[in-house]
């Protein structure tokens, strides 16, 4: 999610540390930061927040956190959360890179990942938030029997996502391979899919587990 | 692939036994009849012929298999093989489930699947050429490093077919969502294949093998 540059978005994020998480001060802690139990699942890249903050909305028994490392971006996601008076939802702000330093080994049930940047050149592949680097991070801090729900209207990372996640040994559950065609209850769209299956794009999606 | 019962069609066949077995008597002798030890590669369902011959006319170190069960079908995979001289192929008339009674154990390096029938229908699951069931064929006659080549037009199947493929322990080293708007080399057309992408069908496809 590019957005213009906004030098007076740290101060305004810092404002509310009960919500969020700007320096790694709750890292390690965040079932205690939360202050109960129930099922944790992250959005990693959550660009202005329409996903997890709806998906929030409508499951009071989960605990979201919407991890995002641009601040400029994450201030619509915190907007979000303070105009609807959400309490199950935290906000870190750091690169996915950093996960295993802010969850305990096997604290999460779910990870999304919403139209993430594609990184189209063979040289940035490594980028991909589907490369395996990143999916060896999810593997550690999911459950045994932990999902990773991934949304893109991009054909060349969804194919390159199949490919690499079943080379690592995942496998998928559910598959849509235009989401709009399809009978899907309860999908719920971002800013980003709403603009562009608006326009005609495929949305691809998946559903997945380690073996 | 539908086409009128040609009642004749079993005799014609049966005046081609160096290139056509009808009745299994060449089962668990597959290497021993084509009387050298090169390459296996299968079609299971060739329809009428145009994908696997162009392949054999190509290839001519490499033996391949046409498996096709409606021996009204197999006729004209027969006339292109006599027509064009090709001695690398044979044809075995039965069903895919028989694949084990023809082919020892990792005697084969690659099975192909072309727009095999999708079976739509949720009760039908079970014959689509992608359950579990036909997996656990392929893997037998496979050899270790074997592949899998699947291609088809129909979304639903091929959705289904990743999940059920990687939920088997497979893994795709090669994923086309829409082939015709890829840069991909070599590509064979079916008569199938070209009729629908014509059309404006998007075909799908994979490379995949065993974990």
């Amino acid at each position: 999610m590019r957005m213009r540059y906004k030098p007076w978005a740290e101060d305004y994020l810092k404002k509310e540390p009960n919500i969020v998480d700007i320096d790694g001060s709750h890292a390690g802690q965040i079932t205690e930061w939360f202050g109960n139990d129930r099922p944790i699942y992250i959005e990693v890249g959550s660009g202005m927040g329409q996903f997890i903050t709806t998906l929030a909305a409508k499951n009071p028994d989960i605990n979201f956190i919407s991890m995002e490392r641009e601040k400029s971006v994450m201030i619509k996601v915190l907007d979000k959360v303070v105009e609807q008076g959400l309490t199950n939802i935290k906000l870190i702000c750091n690169d996915a890179i950093e996960l295993n330093d802010y969850f305990k080994d096997g604290e999460v049930s779910r990870v999304y990942l919403n139209f993430s940047d594609p990184w189209p050149k063979k040289r940035h592949t490594k980028r991909r938030l589907t490369y395996k680097t990143y999916l060896a991070l999810y593997k550690q801090i999911l459950k045994n029997d932990g999902e990773l729900h991934f949304k893109t209207d991009n054909r060349g990372l969804f194919a390159y996502s199949l490919e690499s996640m079943s080379q690592f040994g995942m496998y998928f559950t559910k598959i849509n391979l235009n989401l709009h065609e399809e009978d899907v209850e309860d999908n719920i769209e971002t800013e980003y899919e709403k603009k562009f299956s608006d326009k005609g794009s495929r949305i691809y999606r998946m559903e997945a587990k380690f073996h």
